[in-house]
């Protein structure tokens, strides 16, 4: 099963990364951008055949490895 | 509007993130995990109204900065 985990830095939190690329993108005339946020996709292709089950496990591993969830909001994606 | 541009390594393409993520999942004891691949995500708000226009900037945007299309693929999120 395929899933995909969005992690986004939190609201309030600085995101350098995301500031580069506005300026960047202002640099090249790229007029009327409010706001960029950078953040990471990672996409997993697990052995479970159950939804829940990978939903749990994933959620697991979100918080133990994949995100820094004091500075970080995190998303699962799951197949429909 | 809210934007998202999804930019991930194309298939084939080494990906050493991915690599480092999987090993590291695997030594936490998350067995049955195929493959990982990271990427990335940019979130923009822009002045644009019209989701045509914002397209065609968003595209002007991955081609020339946010994403390397050698490498890499980029998908464009909008609200629908």
């Amino acid at each position: 099963m395929k899933a995909r985990v969005h992690i986004t830095p939190k609201a309030g939190v600085l995101d350098p990364q995301g500031k580069a690329i506005q300026h960047a993108l202002a640099a090249l005339g790229f007029a009327g951008i409010d706001t960029v946020r950078q953040g990471k996709v990672i996409e997993l292709d697990l052995a479970d055949t159950d939804p829940g089950r990978a939903r749990t496990r994933l959620d697991e591993m979100c918080r133990r490895l994949l995100a820094n969830t004091v500075i970080e909001d995190y998303r699962i994606e799951l197949p429909a």
